[in-house]
C-alpha cells in the first residue's frame, strides 16, 4: 500500500481512533487485525468512473459512502459481519489531495455506521477515477452462498426493486435539481442501504442468497447457474414502491422493466424451504424488514421463466447490468 | 463481486482445487476462509496501465505474476505470512477473456509458489486497464512496521538495488528483443522476487522494516516518518549488480541513481540495533540469502542525508516514483 505521508495523517485524523480490533492501521505496507470470530469472510468490488458512477450527479462524499455500501451489500448477502476495510483509489491527475478527504469522509460514516474499521489506503494515478474496496468481516455459524436452492424452494426479495434505475434515470431526466421532490428513488441510487441484518436472519433460515447488484433478472441466472436450478417468477409479485412508478409515469418508462433489469437495488434475493416462512417473518418482523415471495425455484432444464400480468408464461431474458458497458 | 459464470468456469479450471482453508472460494458475492492462524495482516495494492507497465513491454500472465508480487512485498515487510488474494481487474472494451484468464494463469502460478489461494475475482469496464489485488495473510509471534527505529540503529537492505530501474530503461531504450542478454535485470523488473523468508526472519530481529516499491529515497522517508528518526546513507554502500552497472554503462545513465530513485526493487530496507547483526547474519545465511548495512538512524531532525563517494554528507532529495504521475 502507499500514501503520502501529509495524506495518511489527513485521512487519519478523519478516521479517528480505531476499534481495538486495529493493531496496524491505515498508513502502513499492510494492515494487521486482531483474527475474526469464527470464520474470515472477504470481498472486493470496484466502481469506475463513467460505468458505475458520474460525479455530475454524485458527491466525493456520497461517491465513498456508496463504494462501501457496495461491499456492505456483498457481505449482508453471505450472512457476514462487516468488519474492516481496505481503499485503493484510482485518480486523475488534476484531483486534489481534498477530493480523497471528501471520499474518506463518506466512506468514515458509512463505515462507522456498520462498525467497520478503514483500515488501509492506496492511491494511484490513472486516466479516469475508480475506487476499489476490500471489505473483511466474520461469520459466525451458519453463512449463506449462491448455491444451496432446490426446487419447490420460494425466491423472494428484501425491500423494493427498481428504485435505484428510477433514481439514476430521474436524474438523467430531470437534472439534480428537480430531484429534490423525488428524495426516495434518488437516495436508493445513492445511498443504497445494505441489508446486513437482514442478511444474518437468512443464514439461519434461508437455503441461498445473491445480493441484486446487476438487476434482479441477472442475479436470477448467478443463483440458477450456482444452484443448478431453474426459477419461475411472477410479475406480479415484484415489489415496486409508489415513488418508483410516479418516476416511470414521470419519464415514460416501465417501472417493471426497472424491477427486472435495473441494477444496482442491492436488495437481497433468497431461496427458503416454504415450512419456514413463519419464522422468517418473525425474524424479518423483529428487524422491522420485510421480504415479498417473488415466485418459486423449478428444476434447472426449465430455466428462468417469467409469468406475465396477462399470466402467460415466458422466458426472462437478462438485459440488465453491465460491469463492462459504459451507461 | 461480480464475474460472468462462463469465466467463473474458465478461472476455476485454472486455478485448481484451492487449499482446504477455503470454504468458499471465487465465484461468490464473497469468499469464506478458514480464521488465520494469529494476527489477521491484508494489504491492497493496485498497478494501472500507463503508470506502472505497458503491455508493449510486458505479457498478460507477466502483470499478473507481478501485481501479485507487488503485494507478497508488502505482506513480506511486515513480516507476515500471506494465504489468500482477491483481484479486482478493470478492462478496456475490447478485452477478450482470453486475455483475463492469461493474467490469472500468471497470478496461479506466482500464487502456488507462495501457498496462496486466489479466492475472489471481480471485473468492471474501464478507459485503461488496472488491476488491484488485496492479499490476506497471518502473522505468528512478532511483526512489522514502518514505526520502530531507533537512533543508533543501522539501516540495512536485502538483495541488490536500482535493477528494475535497469530493466525498465534497457526495454525503453533496446526494445525488448536486445534484452534477451539483460536477462537478470529485465526479470528484476518484470518478475520481482518477494523476500517473504527474509521479513519473517526481520520481524524477530529488526526494528522496523518496508518495502521499496517507491525507491530507496522514497522509502527512507516514508520510515523517518513513521519512526520520527533521520538517516545517514553511505552511497558507496549501496548493493548495486554487475549487471545494473552494465545496464547504466550502456544507455549512459548513473547506477546510483537508479539505485537511490529508481521504483520497484521490491527489496525490504530494514533498521536493527546492531547488538543483533551476528544473529541477522545468521538467519539470513540459514535463508541463503544476504543483506547490505546502508548507514544508520540518526535523530530527526538531521533529516535524511546521504555521503557522497567524495565523503561529503548532503541531503538526500526523493525524487523517485510518484505512483500520481505518467512514466
Amino acid at each position: 500500500m502507499n500514501l503520502e505521508f501529509a495524506l495518511i495523517e489527513k485521512l487519519q485524523a478523519i478516521l479517528g481512533k480505531p476499534s481495538p480490533r486495529v493493531i496496524v492501521g491505515i498508513g502502513d505496507d499492510a494492515a494487521i487485525l486482531q483474527p475474526p470470530t469464527g470464520k474470515l469472510i472477504a470481498t472486493l468490488d470496484a466502481m469506475v468512473e463513467g460505468v458505475h458512477f458520474d460525479l455530475s450527479f454524485c458527491t466525493p462524499q456520497e461517491l465513498g459512502h456508496k463504494a462501501l455500501a457496495v461491499n456492505l451489500s456483498d457481505i449482508a448477502a453471505m450472512g457476514g459481519e462487516p468488519t474492516a476495510a481496505l481503499v485503493s483509489l484510482g485518480l486523475r491527475k488534476e484531483i486534489p489531495d481534498s477530493f480523497v478527504e471528501e471520499v474518506y469522509r463518506g466512506l468514515h460514516a458509512e463505515a462507522r455506521s456498520h462498525g467497520v474499521d478503514i483500515v488501509g489506503g492506496n492511491v494511484t494515478g490513472a486516466r479516469e477515477i475508480s475506487i476499489a474496496i476490500t471489505l473483511l468481516g466474520q461469520v459466525q455459524g451458519k453463512w449463506l452462498s449462491r448455491a444451496g436452492a432446490t426446487v419447490g424452494n420460494k425466491v423472494a426479495v428484501t425491500g423494493f426493486l427498481g428504485a435505484s434505475a428510477a433514481g439514476l434515470k430521474g436524474f438523467k431526466r430531470l437534472g439534480k435539481d428537480a430531484l429534490a421532490a423525488h428524495h426516495e428513488v434518488v437516495q436508493a441510487h445513492l445511498l443504497p442501504q445494505p441489508r446486513l441484518a437482514e442478511g444474518r436472519a437468512l443464514a439461519e433460515t434461508a437455503t441461498s442468497a445473491i445480493d441484486i447488484s446487476d438487476g434482479l433478472a441477472n442475479e436470477l441466472f448467478h443463483l440458477a447457474e450456482a444452484s443448478k436450478v431453474g426459477f419461475l417468477v411472477d410479475v406480479k409479485s415484484l415489489p415496486i414502491s409508489a415513488a418508483t412508478r410516479k418516476m416511470a409515469g414521470l419519464v415514460g418508462e416501465d417501472a417493471v422493466e426497472w424491477a427486472l433489469q435495473g441494477g444496482e437495488d442491492y436488495e437481497l434475493l433468497f431461496t427458503f424451504d416454504p415450512a419456514r416462512q413463519p419464522e422468517l417473518e418473525k425474524r424479518f418482523s423483529a428487524l422491522k424488514s420485510s421480504f415479498s415471495v417473488i415466485g418459486e425455484v423449478r428444476p434447472a432444464n426449465e430455466r428462468v421463466m417469467l409469468k406475465t400480468a396477462e399470466g402467460k408464461t415466458k422466458p426472462l431474458v437478462a438485459k440488465g447490468w453491465d460491469h463492462r458497458a459504459k451507461r
